[in-house]
């Protein structure tokens, strides 16, 4: 039995993946096959209220699409990602950057009426890091840390093999750690943040200004579409300027997770998102950072690894959201 | 049962402090009350064998020394606070600023030649946090960072109501952690550790920079013998350059605790050490620049609080480990 009184026999489990265009969901079964996936519109335009009902439509379309067909019981849970601060304790968005409009909705509450199964919502970093922990770079890791690097920095921690979110429930915010006093400003307005100084949107700032400085480069061709990836591709090719701008920014990364490390002795750091793309190019610099920034025993026995897990990622981290809350998820 | 084969019956604990100069010891009942107090000189230059000596000979003291007289099966175990880095679990001694021959020491093995009970070693920085969880101002909380202020900084984490170790056994060096990107060097060979920025040896060079540059202070009367508790004594009276130094230890203190703070959201900071007795001189700026440094959401919960276990603090945390390491240290 569980806290909603009902008997914990499911044998599937829900992954949903709350973007702010896409719906994205997928069904598992507990040992983590993907056996269906769908993916709707999130019509964020039409309010809250209509983006759970599709949200209802995703998991109902999932159960009952294919053969065999599922009914609500034959579920374990429903566990959904997205970007936020949440109250997890009761399945609140309270804020999301990708949702502009929600202001403490209560997605769990309004979800329960469509379907009768236990139902658990957390940030999109959370997930993340609990999808790698299930299914991805983390299995069989005690003390994981990822850091997701995209148009923004988004962090977890798994510590003695589980989610770790402190005590207002937003720990893992290594984006939002002074790795340069007296810095660039961050999107949340404190100077010097990591995500300041190593998020896509720096990495093309700093790549134009250089550009207008007169600096050559394959990435002038670019012009005003330039993007953080053709800096990875020109870094691929040998740009000199583009293994630079990568450089800098694996500097503060590498600063950022040398604190980290000394603070927590993780075993593994996964790096994922966008700029991870960058692969060895940016996973390399990183880990000699790590190596001159951080404390010999911890730095010793910590790995830096890409995350394994693709554009299911965050279906995956619903379901082991899931798993995590029944105390299911097992580290082996 | 436990481990060893013993009944888990013991009543009292014995607290070692293990210092360079002194062995303290204290034997407590389990509800917390410090029954009987001993010092010994550690003699450390007659060698490790000779020191593990002298902490069997605190413990008789503490057993027989007063009326009632106590058995070793009287006791739940022993637990030894040290500093430096430890094999936590064999009760190794690897390496010890404060005793400096020591390398490998089989603490706990050569200890359980002379006392038949249960005994468990930690760095002196876990211990701490501990004793201030069990008997000091933790008591109640599950989410604290402790930071130790003094020659050195030290740090300990208790995260979900458990001293948190990592995977290297090291976690919680706050003091390690790049405050100040290309700053000065530390004791550990890196530059920019908070350690080099605001620990007692760089605030006296701080204040005799100033000084031998012409700053006009009541500081300069201390000439060479001038020490990091002039400062704070100085500061509480007004002098404007002890409090600008007091000022800049406490910016970078606010930087590196806030950078905790977003990564792990804990409920309670606590300070302590030599530098922490400025008291709220000290406490206030590092509060503000908490504040500027940390999100909102993080920094909404967490409080910033003295230590307040004094000459004692180590023995009640070697007392505080045994309760740990046998799920007895209940968070009320």
């Amino acid at each position: 039995m569980n806290d909603s009184g009902r008997e914990d026999s499911g044998q599937y489990l829900l992954g949903i993946d709350l973007g702010g265009t896409y719906i994205k969901g997928a069904l598992f079964n507990l040992t983590g096959t993907l056996l269906r996936q769908v993916e709707l519109a999130t019509e964020a335009d039409c309010g809250p209220q209509h983006v759970v009902n599709r949200i209802a439509l995703a998991a109902e379309t999932l159960l009952t699409g294919e053969s065999p067909v599922l009914k609500h019981q034959d579920l374990l849970g429903v566990g959904i990602g997205v970007p936020g601060n949440h109250d997890f304790a009761n399945g609140i968005v309270i804020y999301s950057p990708n949702l502009p409009e929600w202001r403490r909705i209560p997605v769990r509450d309004w979800l329960a009426k469509r379907l009768a199964c236990d139902i658990y919502l957390d940030n999109d970093a959370n997930a993340a890091i609990l999808g790698e922990l299930w299914q991805g770079a983390g299995r069989g890791y005690r003390h994981i840390a990822m850091i997701t690097v995209g148009t923004g920095i988004g962090g977890g921690l798994i510590l003695n093999g589980r989610l770790y979110r402190g005590a207002a429930g937003s720990a893992g915010e290594i984006g939002h750690t002074v790795v340069a006093d007296g810095g660039p400003v961050c999107n949340c307005g404190i100077r010097g943040h990591l995500e300041a100084l190593t998020a896509a949107p720096w990495l093309t700032r700093r790549a134009k200004e250089a550009l207008a400085a007169g600096r050559v480069s394959t990435l002038a061709a670019r012009g005003a579409l330039l993007e953080a990836k053709h800096i990875f591709q020109a870094g691929a090719e040998g740009d000199s300027l583009a293994l630079e701008l990568i450089a800098e920014a694996a500097h503060y990364l590498g600063i950022g997770l040398a604190n980290l490390v000394n603070l927590l002795s993780p075993e593994l750091i996964i790096v994922g998102g966008g700029v991870a793309k960058a692969g060895e190019n940016l996973l390399q610099p990183i880990r000699s950072a790590i190596k001159e920034y951080a404390l010999e025993v911890p730095a010793a026995v910590v790995k830096v690894v890409s995350a394994e897990l693709g554009n299911s990622a965050g279906c995956y981290g619903g379901a082991a959201l899931v798993l995590q809350e029944k105390n299911k998820l097992e580290i082996i």
